[in-house]
């Protein structure tokens, strides 16, 4: 199962170049993430900080950028579930255009399940592994 | 007294109109205030935020634009104590590019002194207000 | 006449003191502007930008904040014309939170109608100030 | 030869889980290769994008961290050049922190040499090749 959230490429989000500097993507995909936490799991994001005391930080990124993004442009990110283990989530984002079938940014990101009390990796809590499993990546 | 802080304009800091996008200023000032802490008053202010559980978030602030900023430019921005209370610190922000007397941007803002732990106003403790005093502008 | 639009408080707006980094709000109220162009004024920024050349730096801006926000609050920006001169227009932004009648920070600032090729300023043309002159907050 | 740029983690870097929002590494590292055009290579970047309209937009980029960054840290940030293409530019960025050896966080990215005009690959200019070689690492 796949998902996708939409933006709006700010005007802020510009750099000297004319075109979306390439930090901004990687906020971008914090923001996907946060949106299928919300809309796909039906997970309160804030609330798994909040309550439960468990993140996910990003112990390891990459991204490619095929074709760059500017002002007014509007995207759709599709978050992906790549691999779930016991302690780590692989996520893939892919940026598309409209009337575009190749992503323009494909990013990737490992996290790693965290408790937000001891900052010790834990193993990802029952209750969340069920929710992420029919979103693994086939 | 006054201080002050040497800043360069960014690549990412420029926005689709090719100048500084003017939120980045309030994080400019934001700097610069850092820096005042630690250069002029001698106190860390990650110290005073963790340690002392002490913050001064902004309730008030207003800037004014004479003329923009663009990529390369490098400025100086003078922190300037306004007004000194028993509970608010009123700061003035001048930034200045070389070879110019005027301020290209002037800030203000109003910082209330916190309890980190309760986020209830107190008054700003002696300790502080003493180093405070000699930077009151005059 | 006024617009209202919808934003949610992200991961990355949040600061050292666990609320929203004040220098986010100015971002967020261009967004709230960038949108009140496209749904109230049937006009799109990036185009005006960039085909009609025309640009909309701020001058002068003011922020009250009266309480803060946290990760996971989400927010309507209301976006009022209070002012519209020559070549300047004054807006305010209020800050709305669910449940709450009055705004937790209330913003304003003056834009200056450029040309963005001689980076001068012009008169609002009327075809815009045609749009705008039913929105002019009474 | 390497070279290192020092940076101090800011207030508003830091995100919800009270560490380094992870998005503004990649800033730091973009700030730390604006230092290492002006200190190392001699070349003011600001005027290679305005007068010589050459950019360097990336590509790709990976980014591994080990460790986290909290508010009040000071980074040095080594930059190397790793592989020097034709068109393209392999650059690695190493954040340490005082008394340890390794790295926290080890960022790369591929940059593409390109006219700023056209927005066209094009080869690296023959006087720029000629002062990334001596920084190549071996």
């Amino acid at each position: 199962m796949s998902y996708r959230t939409h933006l709006k490429v700010r005007f802020g989000d510009i750099d000297q170049a004319g075109i979306v500097y390439y930090p901004r993507f990687l906020h971008y995909f914090h923001v996907a993430l946060e949106e299928f936490f919300a809309d796909a799991l039906k997970i309160d994001y804030p609330q798994l900080l909040k309550d439960h005391r468990i993140g996910f930080p990003t112990v390891h990124l990459e991204t490619d950028f095929s074709k760059p993004l500017w002002y007014g442009d509007e995207i759709d990110i599709e978050v992906r579930v790549r691999r779930l283990g016991k302690t780590s989530i692989t996520w893939e984002y892919l940026t598309f255009t409209k009337g575009e079938d190749a992503p323009r940014i494909h990013g990737s990101n490992v996290t790693v399940c965290l408790n937000m009390d001891s900052f010790k990796k834990m193993a990802i809590p029952d209750w969340l592994r069920d929710r992420l499993l029919p979103m693994v990546a086939s």
